[in-house]
């Protein structure tokens, strides 16, 4: 953001930056969906495994669950590989964490018998907002598998009650703004996430003050903004789905 | 919860478990204190190590970082070391995220010079809020550890701006409670946890709603109920600082 | 130890520092016992799983085995997680073998059913003779587990022989000592570790020269320090073990 | 390979798949290339990292290395993650240690001073070929990257001395064939790997007799296939690094 | 090799260096050798397994793996052992990888019944060449252990269906040269590893360039070279399999 | 030992097994024996590294330490890599300690200088002992390391104050005995370990009752035969050391 309020690309402060969804577009996933959000790219797959995880096993309802990486490049600076460090990146588990659950509130486990999806989220280039990219293209993907489970006759009925999607908002320079992109979001003084269903209900709420504890009065207006926000990646999620 | 809506114990909704703080629990460490609340019991330590992370070195400021962990007997079954499963477990890396964040947001990392404050929180027995009795427990060790700091005369003025504390609070059949315990916890609908300042600035916000997506108008009375358990929590803060 | 071979508070050399044993610490515990040994503190539960490790399954016969941590702020320095490490610290393992094989010289296998017993001794404040303390007052968790099991009707009679108890002592300063502290310890010649149960049978011995080849007459020195401070744990463990 | 020994869309025996290269897919990465060969499709990226390993420090030349993995739903049945395992998949450490190889065949480590060039090659969909993909791919990611540093001015020279591309090639049924997709793989007599430089020397020959010996003739004729084969990926790499 | 063309020794460039292999070394394997080749040792076992890994079970068939490592003594400088390293070696994983498909590819798994034969390679000295000694001596170890089975009555028929041998040549200095030593193998332009049968199959070639591409004529005098080395390694075989 | 109290091949019980050390047994080690003990048999080596342990640098001073292993063949049962079970092996972790500190009871480490010794002893044939052939034969590679490196003028003195030896003995069948084997160790009351200086001073004593306590008696006895054994293992070192 600009001295003077202006954000990159005239973008206003209730605007989300343009997204585009290009669904099917890993072929050997059976569901699948490449998200951008301005600068951020995510692949987002949904695969089917026949089991459920050993503590969940015989008690004939299914499992979701979603892990999210970073590709090396995505970064500016080379981000080192996971395996290489030897363990996982906090900051990815406490993402991944997220999506899964947030993915879980539309579910419906019992509908999807017992076998497991798993949403992967690779971020292939990062500018933000990936952990809501993330959850928007996750639902695509989800999506996509679920009516191919219902398709080939697997399962009788969607294993989704409703969409769900994402977005980050944050108050930057004292003024609350929707979808920040990454040099707004590394100023910001509040940053959150918030996830909500297609019909405005609310799933998880996110909000973190770095700098300057946060107001109720911005987390109201905060809130209204994502709700806007959601409504235009909504359309996007619909948009792709109907593609033929 | 009774089917009547009577809470454990004959709590009102807007009631807080019992709450004790014991400093100076742990003499080995810079600063330390067992928090009670209801049937949760955690060991917090500051302590000082007289470096940063490399990341950090040579800015002439300092670090605070916090590690969560569950000693093995402290849930009912009993809980496998993360060194013998071979990795930490995802949720302690969420919460100890979270921990970290929460107390910074009240350091001044300038202040603290180029060292390190580590909070360990280990939770003796868990019953639901481990993660807000550490962050309210923690704040007490870590306010002792600057104070130690100060008296031995390494630092000229307090790393820490104010006070900060946590509490957990939910929806449970339909009805909005502060500082849930286990049996609250798992069945609720929705389940927040809430950081504020001592004066009452929000630093973190976390809600999630499990099964039914969470109205505009809980999410106001549940942060209503947190902002007086805070109050509640930071009195024995208080008190236990005020121990000679 | 003073140049003049008075020891810290005091205390004789065929002295035991205070001991205290708080029986319950623990209530998530199936046992539990806070030892304190002079500076020393260590929590210790026994809790207990409703399976044996894969190659013991099906003998008919249960397993007894111990883990040892230490918490970071246990030393004076912050010692850093195993779990950050990446691997369990090799004094740490060799300990907690040691606890486990002492515990098992006075278990009834057989008695005990197809079913773990674990230990777990994690320090709270160090200052000398961890694993000793370790393995005394892992023996009131484990006493009190039994009791547990039996008054629930899961056992018919008591897994346990007898009792156990551990006491450290050494060679400072070419004097034979008992119970040593951190200070002693580290400037001692000869470092050992004797397990004896109650009555009076020797368990286990380790005798380490440190800087000079330990004598025959010191080795039976020690031995009979040992037998000495044993019978003074003994009473403390008795103590703990006929609260209410 | 159907009975009558057509290929899978009617391919010749010494025909390539289609191959496509779209140069500069990630934006985030000094180079980068997105490779298609027929239905397996690899992202490959090259950063750069203004620093050696520790061992190559202080001998003014820089360093070439490559990374391989394959996202979890690049092949039909989901494939867990190396990070989740625990370890990397000694498959993906031999691909990407020969990748690694290859491209150090053309490179001069001189002039690219003391930084490091990562190749990353990510598989996005895997029907057979994927490392001799990863290779002709990684060589256009690593080309646009090198031209990016002789733009800015951060070296004098180029730090490739020539191209280099792959191709798998082997014995299916008895008949030599080039460019094997998963189904041919799977049943091949022989499957092969030949790495060559642009001018059609070769760096690296690794043929496998997986039921049978490989003859010296058959030898012979792969590895006329395989010049046939480069020659064609040689000119998608062209095309490639053309494009404005 | 000295400037003039001279081997180490006064070997000529088609000669191996001595060989010996000593059947049977170490007693507590079910076959074993020890293979010498010129300053390379390395100790090669054949243990049996009464069963086969998860994903081969119930098919009535065996399965046949690899091990490879190196004693840290082995090389002149101490290499550290992997599991210090909490990693293995890539270039270890490569090479039991390499050993592996190579033994493989003499064996008949449905004559070994559902067991898994592992096969272990341990570095006790490393002068250029060990996995090509790894893979000679270890068919010997290989062939013995078969032998027990087939004298115990466990398997009827062998599981081997033929023998296999390994060497390694290059070119040094424009000259191909046979076995090469570590002085050679670091200096070389040229580095394969050839695998064939005692009937003169090739089941593996391995060629890398290190310096300058491999011309097609070099590669026909490799395998060449290659091809009488192998015999030699044969008659070595043989000698060892014929003591009593 | 069999029901008359005759141990295997008619040995007294206070008799050694065989033994027999062969020096440099590994040619690229700095020192190296193989020692063999009835059907023990443990490479050992000494390796010098020209640095210290980072928490020990410019001290001016050395540093000793040693590694344990067992190749998978070495036990009756194929024993699974450490790196492959992803952590190294408790039993291990303990004997390596036990011979490291065992091994610095005899070190000058001013005279070692500023680098470090590496004792790693790889078991080739377990038959009971192993441990303490590893102190056994380790001693002889230290010495001849020791030895090399006066020689090649890097160090004034010996870097060792004496010789080392270790031997077991343990209460079988209510009869202490030397030196157990497998079989007898497995079925042993007592079960201790014995280090010994050449001059007959205790540096370690590791005595464990396994069913039955240990009575002042019997481990006097033991002790007495531990110290004839370690003359017979005296006299073995000290002819390898004095082969040319």
């Amino acid at each position: 953001m600009t001295a003077t309020g202006t954000r990159s690309g005239g973008r206003a402060a209730n605007e989300l930056r343009p997204v585009t969804i290009e669904p099917g577009f890993v072929r050997t996933a059976a569901g699948s969906a490449l998200i951008s959000c301005g600068g951020t790219r995510v692949i987002c797959t949904a695969s089917v495994q026949e089991a459920v995880p050993r503590w969940m096993a015989g008690r004939g309802k299914g499992w979701m669950t979603a892990e999210y990486g970073m590709l090396p490049a995505s970064t500016g600076e080379r981000k080192q590989r996971d395996i290489s460090r030897g363990k996982q990146d906090g900051r990815g588990i406490e993402i991944q964490r997220l999506i899964g659950r947030s993915l879980r509130g539309i579910a419906d486990l019992e509908a999807l018998g017992e076998r497991t999806l798993y949403i992967d989220c690779d971020v292939l280039e990062a500018d933000g907002g990936t952990r809501c990219a993330a959850i928007t293209g996750g639902y695509v993907a989800l999506a996509l598998a679920a009516r191919k489970l219902q398709e080939e006759g697997l399962i009788s009925r969607s294993p989704l009650t409703g969409s769900i999607a994402a977005v980050s908002c944050g108050v930057v320079g004292g003024i609350p703004m929707l979808d920040l992109d990454y040099p707004e979001d590394s100023s910001a003084e509040v940053d959150a996430n918030v996830v909500m269903t297609g019909e405005g209900g609310l799933v998880e709420v996110q909000a973190t003050a770095e700098r300057t504890p946060l107001s109720r009065t911005h987390l109201d207006e905060l809130l209204a903004l994502a709700q806007t926000g959601i409504e235009g990646l909504r359309a996007a999620q619909e948009a792709a789905l109907a593609l033929p």
